[in-house]
């Protein structure tokens, strides 16, 4: 988690992009160009998807430390979708951003190898190790216990990377489960205990393992709550902005020293010529000037401007 | 799931056959011929695993009702991987097969709408909807809550396909937060009611709705329980084999008429020539011959033969 904070530090901004790049969200311009290129096809949809992350990439990349593409909005468009993912990854890590993929993934040991593998890790053919995904950080579930994280630790670990569990979503639905109580703790703090558990071999430099925690922009109450209680668990807080998060909600994420969590906007950035009531083909500008407001506004809720 | 179940009646084996193509499993004879056209590249394992997989296919098609791809298998080997699923799907559908997709997919409701787009729906690009993986069903994991199901439920009655959501998974660590009460109910108990909930407007003329259950065969009391106490969710029940269930072990999944589960061997069935003490090479003899075994052994168990 210290390649994370440190590009959070050195840009004086916790924020994530979230890079969801739904199809009405691309600028007609791009997409018909690569229509009248490719016809009305997966691929054609693939190759918009990129230029329009490009052009976000360019847009924040002196501004933020982080992108986070979110995995079904690159499946959605098949192999072509995963190969726009492949090209978004690189081209991010080129400009010196931290890429979490959000693939909250999960099964058991021998297949969570496989994701393990796929999104932090190498793969064998024969005696070459070739890099596949190569992401920093992967979103997981936990639902299944100890023996579907174990794999991913070891390649933390040997690649140096990290994963975040879901602990407590951002969706209105999110306590239906996970607020229940058993005994006097509910699910969702069970398994933030959980990540502090699997993450204590792994504390970096700034006090934080490679075993960060979703906790949604949403709750802001049950946020405060667990970074108290999860002192060692780095937090990616989703639902800021076009979920309803604003950034005083979001405070009682962090800790004493302004660290301990980053914040995703997608939408709201992503799309931030909408609420800005501008073209679609200035979207890169309105992105540049909501991640702008938006380090701002966060930094000024936790007291470091 | 009324398709699944006539596929199962048909054949007269509840059996699925998991595609989990681990690069170790497929024999040298496939790997050499296409490493030696592409190189050592993701590209060159992609074309492995399509062609291990159809003669896996070929080998079993008149056997059994169904197969499950694991998505981490494919996802392991990036965008050529996922080309390599594609295929695997089209091709086993095209064989009269029944097509999981296990994924384990879970996220908010806007997202989860994505993942039901690419794995049971259709893509709206211009005026065209396209198909992009097109499988018959999907696994999700239900900790988010109702609305990251619904979305799924939409597509799944929009387009007549099933989603598996997991309850009680097969893996030593699954009781450590399923296995956990809250008040006199354990969290798995509580996600099978919420099938039960998801499920009860789509129940179709067997009596069993479309949102089944994953639930593990290496935990055979809590199968029969559940089986019991969930008359409407239609269960895929994984653990069978190389991870130590037995045909007695799963029989507590079914009814009184013998239906209402499908049990899956994924490595069991692959390598079946490893167990057999046979070359590698005679893998799809060996697949046959366990496929005919395993469907025997069930049949025996639940009273059907």
């Amino acid at each position: 988690m210290d390649r994370l904070i440190e590009k959070i530090v050195e840009k004086n901004n916790p924020t994530v992009v979230g890079l969801d790049p739904n199809l009405d969200f691309i600028p007609e311009s791009i997409k018909r160009k690569h229509f009248e290129e490719d016809g009305c096809t997966l691929n054609a949809v693939a190759k918009s998807i990129f230029e329009f992350n490009k052009k976000i990439i360019d847009a924040v990349e002196d501004i933020v430390p982080a992108v986070k593409p979110q995995m079904a909005y690159y499946e959605m468009f098949g192999h072509h979708g995963i190969l726009a993912f492949e090209k978004t990854v690189k081209y991010a890590q080129l400009k010196g951003l931290y890429v979490i993929a959000d693939g909250k993934r999960n099964d058991i040991g021998s297949t969570m190898t496989a994701y393990a593998t796929a999104f932090l890790g190498k793969i064998k053919i024969s005696d070459i190790a070739a890099e596949v995904f190569g992401t920093d950080a992967l979103t997981v579930n936990g639902y299944l216990g100890t023996d579907c994280i174990n794999p991913l630790l070891k390649t933390c670990v040997e690649f140096n990377k990290s994963i975040f569990v879901l602990v407590k979503t951002s969706n209105p639905s999110s306590g239906e489960l996970q607020d229940r109580l058993m005994g006097k703790t509910s699910l969702y703090e069970i398994m933030g205990d959980y990540c502090e558990v699997w993450g204590k071999e792994t504390i970096g430099e700034y006090g934080y393992s490679k075993v960060g925690a979703v906790v949604g922009a949403t709750y802001p109450e049950q946020l405060t709550t667990l970074r108290q209680r999860l002192p060692h668990t780095f937090f990616l807080v989703p639902g800021y902005g076009a979920q309803g998060g604003a950034a005083d909600s979001v405070k009682g994420a962090f800790d004493k020293d302004g660290l301990g969590a980053i914040v995703n906007s997608s939408r709201g950035i992503m799309c931030a010529y909408t609420a800005q009531n501008r073209p679609a083909e200035d979207f890169e500008e309105c992105a540049r000037t909501e991640a702008i407001n938006m380090r701002n506004a966060l930094n000024k809720a936790i007291g470091r401007l």
